[in-house]
């Protein structure tokens, strides 16, 4: 999850380290290519030609599916979420950028209608999700080469399904790979209400372990504060109460958290930092305030605590398919075991892709645009 | 090391955890305790009883040596340098802070006169360095317990064996703990004309690393350059330079550093960062800019970049004495070679610590005040 419209690291191909343009010739080459439509009712897609506003750039267009090759998939879209990032890529403020004009959408689930002969992992009636950023799913259906997709059990609700590959992952991956946690250890989160920050809340709780979770004031807090309450939350405070002296008493009952997760930089990381155990790590995984992470000098020499970053889309450079199939199995367990929902969604169909769009960057909403195709 | 005069995270034993205190208690306790003398002309020391400005509050007193016990070894203090920790110590700004009245100094070489019944690693005549921070070593003798003390190698010169345990100990944690460095790959380091910083330029280069040395820019530029060259600094530039584009094209020839050695804080540490590898990871040690450390989201998120913080006193605490003395027999030998010098040093005797405290206080001072006894 990557928020933060003003700061850029990459921005064209040509300045994409290897690894990632590798994987981005993948997506946007041959694999899923397209050209305008012979035939105008088959595929429909949400297509930008150009960087900038969404609500401007992009649109629905009739595109022609590809030709399939022998290692291809044809997929039919069932739904596919508007993340934070993919408004990012849209306006062009995200570490990987597509080539334009770009069909949208990261993250999202679709099923196998035909496979072509040298596929041997996935077959039709699969379940399948992208298995890197950048595939393009705000579409009907597509071809994709077989490498571009993870084949995912069926037996999970949609929208979990849907919206397993970004957030999920990120909250698993954060809460065990930066600190040796144990159940009845604690982490910090701010930005608790996002979808990182709910699947957070509970695969903590599977993990038996606690979560102070800071969210923004707003005139319904009691409502959200019961509902995060309801996924495992233990302490949902607001930044302004978490700035206040009397936290730490609030908060006494709980262990110093070794593990902070910070979706907002600037002041909100600055004050999760503050109550970080010695030794502690902040794993900042967004950027929603438009600020910098700043640490004091004396922070990081006496109070040893260490600054991160994580970015799922490094991780799976990282990291076999084997590994990221492996990620997804677990998750799949927590969501059969009734430890991890979807975040609340409003489904929405393609066609009215424009009020989804509009939904998902407005402020405060707490509900998950998906689109349906 | 630590110089920045304006953050403070603890200031009092009460504050300290319990590890550092009870360090504490060891040094600045019954080991080391002292009272006024009744034979004046015996034991000199440099006291302060409050925190503050040192030309004020650091006074030449004549101590009584405190009674021998079995675990106990009588140490005459051959030289003790005045680095920039002992004087934010002074002042009351570090992460450490002895109870009141206090020696001045954590770092020297004294020589065994006696040892207790129970002390079997030390014998007269041996070499002796401070086994922590806190120990006060600006004095003509003292009697501490033997586990406040290791015995080092007498074969190497004076000056390297009275600044030994700070400066070099810290360039060669930082080099070999936080990356795994080969021959051939480089280093970027600011305030390179430090104590630390020359350390690392003669350490690296014995590791077969390669340095950029980032420096303040002075009139006698030139000068310094040619000197941290003739220690084995591959490139030498000015915080200035380091900010202009054309650096990229100077540097073109050393690999991107995974490692930054930050002594600043503020923007130096910033421009490090830029410079800094992906995955990369800088290690502030010190604060000279008195301003906090500020990382962009994007480079943590998309860059991977790693912040940490290290002190030796911190070090010390998590290791045993065994692994330290490894470390100081590495670095003897580094010196016998020839490879590790001390820094430039200037020899005050005690009487003129007010001198001797005046130079170390100036900025751009290139020679490290010694107080010999």
């Amino acid at each position: 999850m990557w928020v933060c419209g003003a700061l850029r690291w990459m921005r064209t191909p040509a300045q994409l380290p290897p690894r990632l343009l590798a994987s981005w010739r993948l997506h946007y080459g041959a694999a899923s290519s397209y050209s305008a439509s012979a035939d105008p009712s088959r595929v429909r897609a949400l297509v930008y030609g150009n960087h900038g506003d969404p609500a401007k750039v992009v649109e629905l267009k009739n595109l022609e599916l590809a030709a399939m090759g022998g290692s291809d998939v044809h997929v039919r879209m069932l739904a596919a979420p508007i993340n934070p990032s993919d408004i990012n890529m849209i306006q062009g403020n995200y570490g990987l950028l597509p080539k334009l004009p770009a069909v949208g959408g990261n993250e999202g689930v679709g099923q196998v209608v035909a496979v072509g002969s040298r596929v041997t992992g996935l077959k039709p009636g699969d379940w399948v999700i992208p298995a890197s950023a950048g595939l393009g799913t705000w579409r009907t259906e597509a071809v994709f080469s077989e490498e571009a997709l993870v084949g995912i059990p069926s037996d999970i609700p949609l929208q979990s399904a849907a919206t397993l590959s970004v957030n999920p992952c990120t909250a698993y991956r954060m809460l065990v790979d930066f600190e040796q946690l144990r159940p009845g250890d604690s982490v910090i989160q701010n930005a608790s209400n996002s979808g990182v920050g709910q699947a957070v809340i509970q695969i903590a709780a599977a993990l038996g372990l606690r979560t102070i979770n800071v969210v923004r004031n707003r005139p319904d807090i009691q409502k959200l504060t019961d509902r995060l309450k309801g996924l495992g939350a233990e302490h949902v405070i607001t930044e302004e109460e978490l700035r206040r002296p009397e936290i730490k008493n609030l908060l006494k009952d709980v262990p110093e958290p070794r593990l902070a997760l910070d979706c907002v930089g600037g002041k909100s990381s600055t004050e999760l930092l503050r109550h970080l155990a010695p030794g502690g790590t902040m794993v900042t995984y967004g950027g929603m305030a438009k600020q910098p992470v700043t640490a004091s000098v004396s922070l990081l020499i006496f109070k040893d605590v260490r600054l991160r970053g994580f970015w799922m889309s490094q991780w799976k450079k990282n990291h076999s398919p084997d590994e990221f199939k492996r990620l997804i199995l677990t998750l799949c367990d927590l969501i059969r075991r009734g430890q991890l929902t979807a975040p609340t969604c409003t489904e929405v169909p393609l066609q009215d892709y424009q009020r989804a769009l509009g939904a998902a960057m407005e402020p405060f909403v707490s509900s998950k645009q998906i689109l349906t195709m």
